[in-house]
């Protein structure tokens, strides 16, 4: 089945099947997914947490309006993005791309450069939307590798960032909690999956130039 | 080869091939996965411009630091939002999800208040932010249909958006320029696709909880 099949197949899971786990190499082949998603200079100025134990699933369900999927699903997956953009976390990202790509750190000093004008352009408001749109494209490219693999996902803004932070620590470690998405099994009776999908036509999406 | 292996052959096209053309339904099946890309309440808040004209691209090209991509690549994919996200946006989505599902138009009025609670809480600059957002996602699941479809992209932020939405007439529209990305073929010299590819390692990435 190709991707657009899939796309197809896959809807926003309201009710999973609390009994069925992700097998633990389709779970890490997602996150492969999400390790090479693109990003703005290839920054990926986020973490991902994967989130699977009960008590602290429990709370964050609490903290999203007590949507089931939150601890139904087999997995919750949190987009948290780095607070803390700077010349550090640029000369970090360029001493790995030089240890990665086995040249002198010297040569990326031009590249360095762009990167550190972008950052220094920026409010620190900025750089947070700016690196939480990275996130949604690794978000995309996971919805794309879990429909692929027949993983159903569900994929949320409704909930309190500012309650996840404080539950997952996160502000602690320079995030801030962006978007999440849960990944699993659609319960069988989930009515959700009998709708028909609605799109905008093409005529009213796309224009051509 | 799997979505992950695709992921792992795309990178960020520095010089496309010229020459090369993307046949037509492979280009519509790129577009078909923008169409069935998700987005916050189904609402699509955004067009996709599919560029082709050349002089249209050699303005536009201008409006991009030179870049060349813009006027080499097959076609030019421009993800503008919409700044008009109001009730009336709200209430021909509702419209047409009543005509598409079949369903009584008053059975959405939980819904539709839902979305529309959600849409008069915000800000104008707000909710473009949101809007862009979602055009992300949907970038995000284009790169990973064209990188499944042997497609080469160069996804960028690097252009004057006021320059695109003058040229592409996007304000009159109610339209603003997010992101764009180029779609095509890699030119045989390009550089760039010789690199190895840098991401953060998976401890320094995913957070296990």
């Amino acid at each position: 089945m190709s991707l657009v099949d899939k796309l197809k197949w896959r809807y926003a899971t309201k009710k999973f099947d609390n009994t069925q786990k992700i097998a633990s190499e389709k779970l890490g082949y997602i996150l492969d997914a999400i390790q090479l998603a693109p990003s703005s200079y290839g920054l990926q100025p986020y973490r991902i947490l994967v989130v699977e134990d009960p008590i602290v699933r429990e709370r964050l369900k609490e903290a999203s309006y007590g949507q089931t999927q939150i601890t139904d699903a087999s997995q919750l997956i949190v987009f948290a993005v780095e607070t803390n953009i700077n010349e550090d976390f640029v000369k970090k990202y360029m001493d790995s791309t030089a240890a990665i790509r086995n040249i002198p750190r010297e040569s990326l000093a031009g590249f360095e450069g762009m990167v550190l004008g972008t950052i220094n352009s920026r409010t620190k408001e900025e750089l947070t939307t700016w690196a939480q749109k990275q996130a949604y494209i690794a978000l995309g490219v996971l919805l794309a590798a879990a429909s692929e693999q027949s993983i159903d996902a569900c994929p949320m803004e409704g909930f309190d960032a500012a309650r996840y932070n404080d539950i997952l620590n996160l502000t602690e470690k320079g995030l801030t909690a962006t978007v999440i998405t849960t990944v699993g099994s659609r319960a069988s009776d989930d009515d959700y999956a009998q709708l028909a999908k609605v799109r905008r036509a093409k005529e009213e999406l796309f224009i051509h130039v």
